[in-house]
């Protein structure tokens, strides 16, 4: 293999970016068991997902294809910020001493700061092209939600954000963004749904929460002919359309003649780990990948999904409105711990995700978030860009392979994914730096309380 | 001329990235008049600056070589974002209907979110050469000392921000993002300086001002022989460090065979301005522009600098310890209404760009920040981009000769240079949604007062 040449920044022209979604259902060995209908525990079909997602997006859910072409104004709106840069982290590499090759495939440039566009943009168009006008969401700190809110605005949609009300308050700068692209952000719980005023009614000062927020979002679509909704990771659909990541990080290093040795991603629900790592997977599946790699998804260890979860079936939101899904789970009654990287508190997880993890093509690595903000301020400071504190775990789980590299002082190329840029999650940072952040226990009586509320599968 | 190719974004590989400054002081038709210092009334003189500035930028401030190389450790911070995308505005095209070609030059993606990184990491770099280990700055909202932040890391240098307090308690932020990267952020005024001291005697519940911190870290700089000051703008040898701007945009104006037959860049200090611009004036003063190229600088009607100053001797700073710039000013007292693009609320201009309007080689034109911040929001849906305040003029100058081109139904090429985001000046974009900005009366009265109180200059 040739030698890496010394760039800094290897990129992609625009005429060289993928115009196909890649497909991992169509060379998995072994597939993972399909969705459930929690009433009566057969395969939940096309018409239990109708009245809220565009029909294109169902057959996307479940198709073994493959290929998928990319639309043509989908890549249209690409091109604002893809192909994104693959970094090759010099800086970092020098600062650790190590004589690994570390790269970064960096998600930050778009709009919204995050990898979430690529999926959010293909979600509008399917939508728009199915003569949906609204869509409803739910969200957290506003990662998703202002990824949905560009992408509505992109095809003239209208959006409703159902925000959790502590990040609403906390947080004004998402809400802002999301305004400021014409999405209106609405606090949950809400006196707009049914589910909203039941929760003010028990409790006018709710914080709310993701589930909650969530329930909203799907009563306001599943009520309105005109809304549909929209889920930002999870489900294949969502994986599918972030395969375009991967897919560049491979032109990417034909053109500097590299290829990993271990592909690194951070893991919530699995949209930015399967978009980094499938088009690898592939390669390796396909039998043409050129090396032995190994894939690491990293997870927090206040909410370690993959490395203490239970395979099972279970819903994938906390209200249960959704399919049964079979992954890693933590139980859909479980709330995590109040970790910053948000993004990350999520009780299960994709179902591909999870049944690639049990077959043991990728591994799991739980990290505490001290540790993980100690890795993002070196990478900030050799490296110029501020991590989200999702991004940030990837980076931790990058450094120790590199750390190792220098321990047994053999050479190692290390590829992970740099999902967002943190310039809204800054008083993270500040925590971190002044000594107060703190890691949390692994909240073992709570999982087990919450894994006790599984839900009986029906039998079909 | 080759027509455009359908691109959005135009990319120069790494290795393309200019390696040399431009220096317009070679080749102005009619140089500006010196600096002088305002005891003597004679030109100042490098010993006038050695005390607070290492002697390379003493050399650059006064050089009259065309071409300035960039040193090879310069050059390496610059790839870890630079080249920077040019793009062309195709969605805002569609938007506002016009037979125009909209590019803009983007330098949001350095890691400080603005251009400013260019100068900064070029002033760390001269100063760790010249054996300094500290630096001492002052910044406003945050761009700056955030940019020398990063830069100051990137070299092993320490380094001190005097924050106006306002902006210290209204904007923790860019505050935060400073401290992420190492640098230690103080309230100003602080108990740090006599000049600091001084103010919080007479109003311990002072505010501070650009000036008062200003003074805080000269005289910080002045007083330490380990430590040297740093300016984000003005200066000769800050605008050198910013035509890596232009020139990038020249190349990638060449890779699409277009050439502007405008270029639009925001004006404050004018280093931005200059940095797009200087490498097109380049081409017009040796005779080698394809056509006959205006340019527009484009300030706040709040602070109308270049339309509404006298070109006259006055100070750079408030407090007066700067030599006597030749350039437009509203006079050195003028304290600007507060306008949300804190970059562009300056007294003066960098006495290049001054000539160069004066000279009628640049038109200059002011707007409102209601309709500025219009055209942001415009821009914002259409592009995908929020920018920031500052950055926002030029969107504004740039709509404004596209309606022109709509209206004369002829085609014209645009550049205009988007300085930098506004993820940090989202609560600006709130207020204007909310219809609650307003747009500010020219102070006329107290430009007056300001202008009677200019400095006389002493016969040298």
């Amino acid at each position: 293999m040739a030698q890496p040449v010394a760039a800094t920044k290897i990129l992609l022209p625009e005429t060289e970016m993928p115009t196909r979604w890649y497909n991992i259902l169509a060379d998995m060995p072994s597939p993972p068991d399909p969705p459930l209908h929690p009433g009566t525990g057969r395969p939940a079909g096309p018409q239990d997902l109708a009245g809220i997602f565009p029909m294109d997006l169902i057959l996307q859910e479940v198709s073994g294809d493959r290929w998928v072409e990319i639309p043509e104004p989908v890549l249209d709106v690409y091109r604002l910020w893809r192909p994104t840069p693959l970094y090759r982290a010099h800086r970092l590499e020098r600062d650790l001493g190590t004589p690994a090759h570390i790269y970064y495939k960096y998600e930050g440039t778009s709009p919204a700061g995050s990898h979430k566009p690529n999926t959010s943009v293909a979600q509008a168009y399917y939508n728009r092209k199915a003569g949906i006008r609204r869509l409803a969401t739910e969200t957290g700190a506003g990662q998703w939600g202002s990824a949905l809110a560009f992408a509505a605005r992109q095809f003239d949609l209208e959006i409703r954000v159902y925000m959790v009300k502590v990040s609403y308050d906390q947080k004004p700068y998402r809400r802002l963004m999301m305004e400021t692209w014409g999405g209106e952000v609405v606090a949950s719980p809400s006196q707009l749904t049914r589910s909203g005023r039941q929760v003010l009614e028990r409790n006018p000062d709710s914080p709310g929460s993701l589930g909650i927020a969530i329930s909203e979002a799907v009563e306001e679509a599943a009520g309105r002919p005109d809304t549909n909704y929209s889920l930002g990771s999870v489900l294949n659909h969502v994986l599918l359309h972030q395969t375009i990541i991967g897919q560049e990080a491979r032109k990417q290093f034909a053109l500097v003649g590299d290829y990993p040795d271990v592909v690194v991603g951070c893991c919530g629900g699995g949209s930015n780990f399967g978009g980094l790592a499938f088009p690898f997977l592939h390669e390796r599946f396909t039998g043409n990948a050129p090396k032995a790699v190994r894939f690491v998804a990293v997870e927090p260890a206040a909410c370690p999904t993959l490395t203490r979860g239970t395979y099972a079936y279970d819903f994938g939101d906390t209200a249960g409105f959704t399919p049964l899904l079979k992954m890693y789970t933590l139980g859909h009654t479980f709330i995590p711990p109040g970790i910053h990287a948000g993004g990350l508190r999520y009780h299960g997880v994709s179902p591909i995700v999870a049944k690639l993890v049990k077959d043991r093509h990728v591994e799991a690595r739980a990290y505490g978030q001290v540790g993980v903000f100690e890795s993002a301020v070196r990478f900030a400071r050799t490296e110029g860009i501020i991590p989200a504190p999702e991004a940030a775990h990837a980076v931790k789980g990058a450094v120790e392979e590199a750390l190792a590299a220098k321990r047994e002082g053999t050479p190692r190329t290390i590829l992970f994914g740099l999902s967002g840029h943190g310039h809204f999650d800054l008083t993270a940072y500040d925590q971190y730096l002044r000594g107060e952040l703190q890691d949390y226990e692994y909240p073992a009586a709570r999982v087990r309380e919450a894994l006790q509320a599984l839900p009986v599968v029906p039998q079909a």
